[in-house]
């Protein structure tokens, strides 16, 4: 049944794929049989969720916490009995790796995460981890050396700031080490905790051309696979993001004795330009997304008209030109906001923005062929939640798999996928990782 | 050139008031001649205004705190060498008493507040505190006894929320003892440090009918006056003042994977709701104000779709029914905006609303006689700012005097009020009170 399965899977696959791999599938029957354990990535994921609680007993496998201590140990046991060489690099990142068969290969590289961000959900980061880890399972049982070494990566503090990852690509700054965590810790202090050497945080960077490829399976985190019924997305870039810290300076005033018509009102002027942000994202065609997040009113009390309100804006785009874009023409409409309503509005463009990262075509072509010969529907989409894979992006050629988000729910405690999206996307990264290295 | 001064005034006035005092004012020429010594006031001010200071050395003179305590201190010795009867009711409220001629009259009462807001001004209750010992003062210098008693009162806690008036008025309960004061003390602790008696709070009591009238001199704290370059407010009410807390709750997302149109941006809807207020409020005739002074946007991050915002929203004015009217068609557009975003919007009606207090309309003319006599420019006006009047009103026939605030400024370290304007002020005070009592 499965072989029947496979072998019409296969003739679809090879009308679909075109250029692509056709001799790979023709000459790997085994390796194309191949199928993750759905279940053992499943159960994984619940022993994983059990690591790192806060007190009222919500997720908190906070990067540098205790939790995330126990959860990487917990890792670590696991792909040290999978048979990997393990190590963790100055920036804190574990390393698991497998011999491959050839000489002078690089490492086809592959993983995610397993620190989340405060009362998180239990699939961001560890699917990709798990999955990886499943990969190598699969390999062993089956006996199978591919010809590139294979290496497992899991990022040190992604929600942080993609930590691990930067430190990695070498965009790890003396500065960004003295910042503090959600952990409390320093990074510097956190990344010693969890067994990296901040004092040689340049011991673990990679070079451009260190790695073949480097491919991570992650949720959706938002709603589009599901609500068009679809199973796999093959990510065509992870956006750029630009934060900007917005002040509106009016006058404050006691609200009782202050006419109307005398107001210089910070929160009436920062509200309108709340609504003009939205308007101006929709108002172009696009995936492009505005979002004002965070808002403060000084000096907030209900008999005060605020003097002062500061704004947290963020503009996400797969193109650096169209974030500019954007935020020249809210920037433009503000200035007219501003004198209409007697205040000053000042932008500061802060130091977090992250570039567009592009991924690979011909990787792009891997997944949605190996997806399809799987049987499973595909899309091209960009990634709007950043992701280590940016970073890699520097280094080597680099994908990334998508698989549905229930409800686009994510960063919280209602995060799921189901067990069958979370199968389909570790049998994606399996056939890929096999895809690559037969090329 | 005094008397000359004088006796045009005298003129000017009896024309101006009618029926108002004629006869006093021909019959009292000595009180008449009275004026206060501004400078004193002016270096008074001054005087109190080192008392109460934060590590910044900005003004903290905030009930309950030890600036408040020494301030106190240093105002009530002030009391003793003026030759009052000075005691501590157990509301913490300063009382002190000059006997008049005539047995069986009730006292005439005038005062205000010294205690302040955090980083707050130096006029704000001083002006009518320091002014009303003045007053005794001036009777002093010029050996007159009136025929009411006089009762010089200095309210506690008036910036907390009219504590010490609230007390008097027998408005204080149980649970209000127990709140939290600005200074970090229990009202109660707070009440019992400047020397009242939280246990015996009902002994402060005053009833309907102990006093013969109360009237409090206070800087305007609005910029009405100085606009329409007048000398003296008379107030013709202070506002009632309704709070809610409104929630808007909407769906906190992933700011970089929720699109636009799958959002339900709690923020967005609370800055629609922000902007539909302030259009509600200006779209009727009259003074009524309405004010967003406070807002937070849970989780409140840069990347996070806002998923719960609360709000402060505040509608003041002298009639209570218009308020009713203008929250219902707040609330009334509030259902459709709610609709519109996909969001809840629920308002909770905070325990801390006042009702409007009208002042006695036979002492709003003796203000307004004497400060015509005196030359002054007056306005009836409604005082947009809480004040311990309100809480008088329900004891006596009440009244309030305003001078000009520059720039309208109040609550702040830049509150200011001109020497010849409090001077004025004071002036009308001491003339409303002989007024009075020759009636």
């Amino acid at each position: 049944m499965q072989r029947r399965t496979f072998i019409k899977k296969s003739t679809t696959t090879a009308v679909g794929l075109g250029l692509l791999g056709a001799a790979h599938w023709q000459g790997n029957r085994v390796s194309n049989k191949l199928r993750v354990n759905g279940v053992r990535i499943e159960s994984r994921i619940q022993e994983l969720a059990k690591y790192g609680r806060d007190e009222t007993g919500h997720g908190y496998r906070v990067a540098y916490t205790q939790g995330d201590v126990e959860g990487r140990t917990w890792f670590m046991e696991l792909m040290k009995k999978a048979g990997l060489e393990v190590s963790i690099d100055t920036g804190g990142n574990i390393l698991g790796k497998r011999a491959g068969k050839k000489v002078g290969l690089k490492p086809i590289a592959f993983g995610s995460h397993i620190d989340m961000v405060p009362d998180g959900g239990n699939y961001d980061g560890t699917l990709g981890s798990l999955s990886a880890l499943e990969v190598i399972e699969i390999l062993n049982e089956n006996k199978i050396t591919t010809h590139h070494p294979l290496e497992v990566i899991i990022f040190a503090n992604e929600e942080g700031g993609l930590i691990g990852s930067r430190a990695m690509a070498g965009n790890m700054t003396a500065a960004g080490l003295q910042q503090k965590s959600q952990s409390g810790l320093l990074m510097a202090e956190g990344i010693k905790k969890i067994g990296g050497d901040p004092d040689r945080i340049g011991a673990c960077i990679r070079k451009p051309g260190d790695f073949h490829a480097f491919v991570e399976l992650h949720i959706e985190q938002g709603g589009t696979l599901e609500k068009e019924n679809l199973q796999i997305g093959v990510v065509e870039g992870i956006v750029g993001i630009v934060d900007w810290e917005v002040t509106v300076e009016g006058f404050a005033n006691h609200a009782g004795t202050t006419p109307m018509n005398l107001r210089q009102d910070a929160l009436l002027a920062a509200s309108k330009l709340v609504v003009m942000v939205n308007e101006v994202i929709k108002s172009y065609p696009g995936g492009q997304v505005g979002t004002v997040g965070k808002i403060s009113a000084w000096p907030g009390a209900y008999n005060v008209v605020p003097g002062k309100v500061t704004l947290g804006l963020e503009i996400r785009d797969l193109s650096a030109d169209k974030i500019e874009q954007l935020f020249g023409e809210i920037e433009k409409r503000a200035t007219t906001l501003a004198s209409d309503t007697k205040t000053k509005i000042r932008f500061e463009r802060q130091a977090s923005a992250v570039k567009p990262a592009l991924t690979d075509k011909r990787l792009q072509q891997q997944i949605d062929a190996a997806a399809k010969a799987l049987g499973l529907t595909t899309k091209l989409m960009p990634s709007g939640a950043g992701h280590d894979t940016q970073q890699m992006a520097s280094l080597a050629p680099v994908a990334m798999i998508f698989v549905p988000s229930v409800g686009g729910i994510s960063h919280s405690p209602n995060e799921y996928t189901k067990p069958e999206d979370m199968t389909n996307g570790a049998n994606v990264l399996l056939q890929t990782i096999l895809a690559i290295d037969a090329e």
